[in-house]
């Protein structure tokens, strides 16, 4: 059929676009000595209330902010402000994934850019965001205990992009019955190796695990970029 | 930027595609007198649970049958073939959703159709089932009570285009603190009027209501046909 193939084809010049933007992105934040994490879920899994978490504890000793990207809404960013840390909101209309593109415009007015970390949460779903480099350089993917153990099975390729996994709600595993085994062997299954993470925002279990990992990762980084 | 213009038009085109055969599918329905329910909803929102229990309830008095839509793996034709209907998977590899060609091609060796509903399980994914059209009668949005009650204001497009609202998992709504006022007053205020059920796969409850609803909406449609 033409307009599908039309359709690819216009998508991988895209695509294309984006891998440079992307990698021009991420020299500017290795040149500036940012660590970028991502943060890809579902809808509802409970990105946004991590992020609130994460920014809480690292604003003490860390230059930290967030963007975040959602089809409507600036309540996400209305959520993340209570953290006291530079939050923007990105509202992409009806697209559904951030792109390059996006992270570079709504970081125009933040220059120049003093952090140590930023954290981009991306549109809440499973599939489109996995195929978008945002320049990087830990792409963490949150599943909630509510969801289904079954889900890195069904939506292999955004598990497939991460570098890390994170459980989240754990405080609910009980309530839905959540089978921890299963989860992890399915993301194993998917993505061999990767380190998986279990927190619950609401009590806080997990967090001191999930801080300590994202400081080492980022102090590895360093330890290469300032080599 | 030229790609991207290029890309709108392209999928324009690939939308109008998708309405001619979509119109074609449901004059076939209507001809038939099948009654066609989409069900869509973030990942793990429970459609797959709902459906189950949906199909097992009504198989006793109808002929029924699904679709079921994910981006890998055959588990829910097989979770769904518990119920004893003619149910088929349908995978979409690193598509975000279902399309009317998809739908047709699945049910080209189940001619001719010989059914009362037709149950179509779309793929995970709060933002891009909503711009496809799959010659449904009834589109139904579910919400877990997990997921947060903002999420109609977050992904207004995908409630906007739908005929009914679920809320699943009603059992985990004390453990979640799900505020039932302030997520019907979202759904609500971006799809005024919208009839919205509240169920429980696990425990059954609500489900009567459903089934009560999806019957009566079902006759309406065929005293439209039939006249």
């Amino acid at each position: 059929m033409s307009t599908t193939s039309r359709l690819v084809e216009v998508r991988q010049n895209v695509m294309k676009h984006n891998d440079v933007l992307a990698r021009a992105l991420r020299d500017r934040f290795e040149a500036e000595e940012i660590y970028v994490v991502s943060l890809v879920s579902s809808p509802g899994a409970g990105k946004t209330a991590f992020l609130e978490r994460t920014l809480t504890t690292l604003r003490d000793r860390f230059r930290v902010a967030a963007l975040v990207g959602d089809l409507a809404t600036e309540n996400d960013a209305a959520r993340l402000a209570r953290s006291c840390v530079p939050v923007k909101q990105i509202t992409t209309g009806t697209i559904c994934h951030l792109d390059a593109q996006m992270v570079e415009s709504a970081l125009s007015d933040w220059r120049p850019l003093k952090l140590d970390y930023l954290f981009i949460e991306n549109v809440g779903n499973l599939v489109c965001p996995s195929s978008y480099d945002l320049g990087e350089n830990l792409r963490v993917v949150l599943m909630s205990v509510t969801e289904g153990e079954d889900k890195p099975l069904k939506y292999p390729t955004i598990f497939n992009t991460a570098d890390a996994g994170i459980l989240t709600k754990m405080d609910l595993a009980a309530a839905a019955e959540f089978d921890l085994e299963s989860a992890c062997s399915n993301i194993q299954a998917v993505r061999p190796g990767i380190p998986v993470l279990q927190v619950s925002a609401k009590n806080g279990a997990g967090f001191e695990a999930w801080l300590d990992f994202v400081q080492s990762r980022r102090e590895q980084f360093s330890a290469v970029t300032t080599r």
